[in-house]
């Protein structure tokens, strides 16, 4: 009952290509606009494909090109098709869907001062050097840039040259240090420690890339530490797979309520579990922090335990000392974060008035980096 | 087995509370900022809460506080609580996870004549107008906003009123005419019609809120459609479960790939199910474009025409004369669209060379609106 065109290639190998298929693919000027090499059926009636019915097929050597007619179908009555382009679709669905076309380095704390290291002014000059960044951050997802200034703005001009700032409710960048006044919102703005987590899980919809611009250390402490939560996830999966489905069917509550300096009020509410994973199940984003996670659980009174046991077992593995990493960012340098993936957090530090840490970030979507890539590819 | 704390409330009724949950909840000054109300444990030691067990507890009704003494906890010792914090928690897991605080209504062609209509000044000068406009998109999911001036502009300083522009590929706002040159990128700029679809699917990170406004209408043609994708998915769940599993199961990949007038270079790539579930099974978007949608497919071969069949009942009903509403937007007007839910599109349009049609569109991200709505409720 299938309708069913059979191709044979020189290989010997066939594809059959449904009607439906070349239906919905048919590359005529109703149906298909070359300029902007888009679908352009504007017509309801036309997504009535499954009536339509292929009456004669014929192949045109002189012109490499499948003409079919069509029944059913109303005023469209032909199509025709390049041979390269069937070719091109020999395999109808993808084998495999590649999401992410660099297959992901998990880390632990070999890592520890062999952070991949990029020069800040060679990836601002050099479209290869920012490619490879963006692979970078693909395959290991933390990368430490060197030789900035150390002055305001330089997360900008990054980013610009990558895309533009992902503006959040803490503004374009945001500026990490303790002189902010009574009215403060996050402890991320306090001298004490600051437990590893993802960046703003209160949103929905969460910044890809995180990059955080050193232009003044602590004088003592503040070292930041990092893991893999992708990793730490795998090792859950193998060492207590019911905790792992804990975290990925439970999700957390989060929440941030206040202001920065000079914004306004916001009052951000999300939902995800520990670790969402992807359609096909592979992981697809870590997303914890312990200071912005509500009281109320969403796991159901019965889960209560499993789900603490879970998140304390996922954390131990992030914390482990085979898997953490610790180092002092250093004034002139950044560091660059998969924040769907990698884990960060502080020690706490102290300060002179007069010499307070300072710290600029800012975020870049995944979306515009991988499209950035692409288009250096081209 | 379970550690538990019993807590007889005055209607008789009793929480029990996990010690587990009163450790990771202890609101002493190491484990809970007040400041900024945020958990503030930095040490990865207190990850370990399984072995935390409760050795006494006393209620002191002087101060109303419940006093706990912690062993197997480190340094940990005492905890407090307000009672009044317990009893805000005395059900420690929400009944019904209240994502959305505003219950949908499901729309079809009723609609028509009927848009839920704002002033749009009122909405920039009136707190209550702006969060009555927060939960109508929640709620409607569509909304008409009038009495615009007619240049550009307008956008930007309605969505500076709710928080700030979701920016992507084309633009802070982008300019929807035909007087682009030869350089086109999407059919959208053309004046052919445009099948109904959510917009910048080939974003992983889709914006959240469409806003459309219209400066010029073509002089012929050129009307706008919208139907309530919830409520064809809703449709096709009651009539074909199968087609709703397909659609949610397997994902489509969209591409666009090109420029607009100003910008960079883009290639966005992205998947999506037509209909994506949140983690409680309810619908959480409804993610498809006609004109970006890949030739090659996710599902595998043996779902080919099942997927086909699926994606055209879906469209079918979204395309039901029940269900779409069609309407003219005209100049001074603004179309607002949750593009989670929402799809529109447009029909065909002719116009002349001293008149062409002049719409500007943009973005605020949900997140943004929902936290602006519950600073105003505050």
């Amino acid at each position: 009952q299938d309708k069913l065109i059979s191709v044979t290639w020189d290989d010997g190998k066939t594809t059959n290509y449904p009607h439906i298929y070349l239906r919905d693919n048919c590359r005529c000027s109703s149906c298909f606009d070359p300029q902007t090499q888009q679908r352009s059926i504007s017509n309801a009636v036309y997504h009535n494909y499954a009536n339509a019915t292929i009456k004669t097929a014929r192949v045109d050597d002189k012109n490499d090109k499948l003409y079919l007619e069509w029944i059913n179908d109303g005023e469209h009555t032909t199509s025709n098709f390049e041979l390269d382009w069937l070719k091109a679709h020999r395999s109808i669905t993808y084998d495999d869907i590649e999401v992410n076309p660099v297959t992901k380095q998990l880390w632990g704390s070999e890592m520890k001062n062999n952070l991949p290291q990029f020069d800040y002014n060679k990836i601002l000059n050099d479209d290869s050097e920012l490619h490879r960044w963006v692979r970078c951050m693909l395959k290991v997802g933390i990368s430490l840039l060197v030789g900035l200034p150390e002055d305001i703005g330089q997360v900008k001009k990054f980013v610009n040259r990558v895309a533009y700032l992902r503006k959040t409710c803490y503004g374009s960048t945001f500026k990490i240090h303790t002189d902010k006044g009574d009215d403060l919102t996050t402890i991320a703005y306090k001298n004490g420690g600051l437990a590893m987590h993802t960046d703003l899980v209160y949103y929905e919809s969460v910044p890809g890339i995180l990059l955080l611009h050193c232009l003044r250390p602590a004088k003592q402490g503040g070292e930041n530490q990092v893991a893999d939560g992708f990793k730490a996830a795998e090792q859950l999966k193998a060492s207590h797979p019911e905790y792992f489905d804990i975290l990925t069917k439970y999700a957390i509550r989060y929440q941030d309520e206040g202001t920065d300096v000079g914004l306004s009020n916001f009052n951000q509410i999300a939902y995800h579990p520990v670790i969402r994973l992807n359609y096909n199940g592979d992981i697809k984003q870590i997303a914890y922090a312990d200071h912005a996670r509500c009281s109320k659980l969403i796991a159901p009174s019965d889960k209560v335990l499993s789900f603490y046991n879970a998140m304390t077992q996922f954390l131990q593995y992030a914390y482990d000392p085979a898997n953490m990493v610790q180092f002092k960012l250093q004034s002139g340098c950044m560091i660059a974060l998969d924040n769907y993936r990698i884990m960060h957090g502080r020690t706490g530090f102290e300060e002179s008035a007069d010499s307070i840490r300072f710290i600029e970030g800012g975020y870049v979507d995944w979306d515009e980096a991988l499209s950035r890539m692409r288009v250096i590819e081209k």
